[in-house]
């Protein structure tokens, strides 16, 4: 998932933006985890797009994917090569209109971009929790998230929208809070992890705990993990691109000859090239725990637990909802995404099912994200 | 890919098998690779049941898949827990029938079961290979094979058979020695490897070669890679299996209590635990070396390679031809194994398609064999 778009359409965008940060708890009076473990201080960071109005009803809540961050539209500094990962949907007058809703884009708990997560400083100690950071859920992503929008002032969300991890926190949103949440929208996610999506993330953890460099993830005194977590967004990558995709844009082009024995950088293929690039890429920005930690909460995610049954836990949505799957997404088929939406339906939701047109894979809700434009323009026209 | 079946059926056995060698080639007098590089010798070591007839024109020719070995049939004890990988499609009456045929098993050359692959001793120095092994190509380990089978007296090839990148071989045999190859069954495989393919090796060989004990391919003389192999393992069995399997066998059953920190020996999920069990049985009988030269050699895996274009390359092969797609394969899709048989028909071969029913994935020319063996025992009876 590449969460950077390149800057190109200054017409419509946000503009400059800011990180904001907002924090409760206290060791006194913690953050209590779905486990029962706490946390003594969480600390979110957001962005934040158009104005919240005297209601506090007109608020967009965007939710990221598992290396996502809060920046979802405009950019830092005039000259910012990349913009928000959304940018071109929220905007002045794009499908998230800016001129019409507060668009609001936390950094989720665990995370290493300005939300509380393994690498952030335990106020108790003064050092990275590392090791001792606390095994999270998307459950306690979405509790954490709570308190920051009371203090904005949000009184309802109008639409609770993400994609992959961010439709996780999404639905787990209209679950929990059904109060709040006047709207939903999923995209290529799930209301509980599939075996397959447990299989890769396993491998992707392997490749980075065994990483000599991860020492039990204490690693923030020394080198971090970086060619386990290289290997791991390269696996994460086959995952994110239909195999149509790889063909069409790789296909089997010999960048150097072969057969060279296999030394630590040698690479044959265009296709392996561009999975190096996108490991060389992500080190740079991303902390080996919060993959490691997000990816178990991941791998957790089940909406009904605790709530009796799928169908009981799908029937306290009180939220319009659009369900949007991905044509050649394997991560999360297009048809494991219409059975849910049956399910809702079933289960008193109003959700509608609308399918994207792609040859692209899961990674087609950014690399394609103009053709999301339309439904969830409609969808949030369309609403009561 | 189970190399190894249960040991069950009595009935119709091949029954005490044992490995046979020939070696061939000298320092003066080389086996010379695709590559313009040599070996100064190449044992192979293979397997053999049923008797090669007198006009020695009654030879089946099994090829296995990456991590496989000449085992195709049998046991080598009475009391072996395991067969053969192929054990219920090889032996007298069998679809494979060994009163008629004479079935022919070599391990592939780069192998570590006896055929001369990395982990083999060079004769001009007495120590193995490791790094200074040469890069080989499928098309390498198919001439390799042919003075073996000369020696032995084989004058032709009634069915070169495999699956995976033991169709990879087959197709080779049938287009580099045309003259000799009478039929070609290829099952879940291809004539030229894919970019997802690609993709998926090159985070397997990554996480191999990113082991400290790898030591480019040096490490006979200390600890094995074993961990680095193990994560390969993982993910080449995520490949191996459809969705469908490992939702339908393994779900998200939990096996430990959560959230526990990702300690280096935790597994949640029954699946993780499955992937781990594969990894430590492969490290008990595999070379990481010769996985990671082998999975190059699929990746440079193409049919047309010197030959003009594909159809020319498939225009060359004389063999009656079955090809077999697995329904629920989505490493080998049965879409591409029929495409291929249109290019076949087009370029003149008498090629056939079949599709294996199953929900399984690509594992399943093992896990399901009984199932090959009407069409492959209808294949043979239907030769002129």
């Amino acid at each position: 998932m590449a969460e950077e778009m390149p800057a190109h359409d200054l017409e419509g965008s946000v503009g400059i933006v800011e990180r904001r940060y907002h924090t409760f708890a206290t060791p006194d009076d913690p953050f209590v985890l779905e486990s029962g473990a706490s946390l003594p201080e969480v600390t979110t960071c957001f962005e934040m797009y158009g104005e919240l109005n005297a209601a506090g009803d007109n608020v967009i809540l965007i939710e990221h994917g598992i290396t996502g961050s809060s920046h979802a539209a405009g950019r830092f500094k005039p000259d910012s090569k990349y913009a928000g990962y959304w940018d071109a949907l929220i905007g002045p007058g794009r499908a998230m209109d800016t001129d019409r809703f507060c668009v609001i884009a936390p950094n989720a708990l665990g995370g290493c971009r300005g939300t509380t997560g393994p690498s952030s400083l335990d106020p108790r100690t003064g050092k990275p929790y590392g090791s001792r950071f606390p095994g999270i859920t998307i459950r306690d992503m979405v509790h954490a998230q709570r308190p920051f929008l009371t203090e904005l002032g949000v009184r309802r969300i109008r639409m609770v929208i993400g994609a992959s991890m961010g439709g996780m926190q999404a639905i787990e949103w209209a679950a929990t809070f059904p109060e709040m949440v006047d709207g939903l929208c999923m995209i290529g996610s799930n209301a509980r992890q599939t075996a397959q999506a447990v299989a890769f993330n396993h491998c992707m953890r392997r490749a980075i705990i065994s990483d000599p460099n991860w020492r039990g993830g204490d690693y923030y005194d020394s080198e971090p993990p970086s060619v386990g977590l290289a290997i791991a967004r390269m696996i994460g990558h086959i995952t994110y691109l239909s195999e149509m995709r790889l063909e069409r844009e790789f296909d089997l082009q010999a960048l150097n000859p072969w057969p060279a024995p296999e030394r630590d950088d040698y690479v044959r293929f265009a296709v392996e090239e561009y999975l190096e690039e996108e490991g060389r890429k992500l080190v740079h920005r991303f902390d080996a725990n919060t993959y490691v930690w997000v990816s178990r909460a991941i791998d957790l995610h089940d909406l009904s637990r605790g709530r009796g049954s799928m169908r009981e836990a799908l029937s306290l949505i009180r939220a319009r909802t659009l369900m949007i799957g991905i044509q050649s997404d394997w991560l999360f088929p297009p048809e494991q995404v219409r059975r849910l939406t049956d399910e809702m339906r079933a289960a008193g939701v109003d959700a509608t099912y609308w399918e994207m047109e792609s040859a692209s894979g899961h990674d087609a809700f950014l690399d394609e994200q103009e053709k999301l434009a339309e439904p969830i323009g409609r969808f949030l026209a369309d609403a009561p």
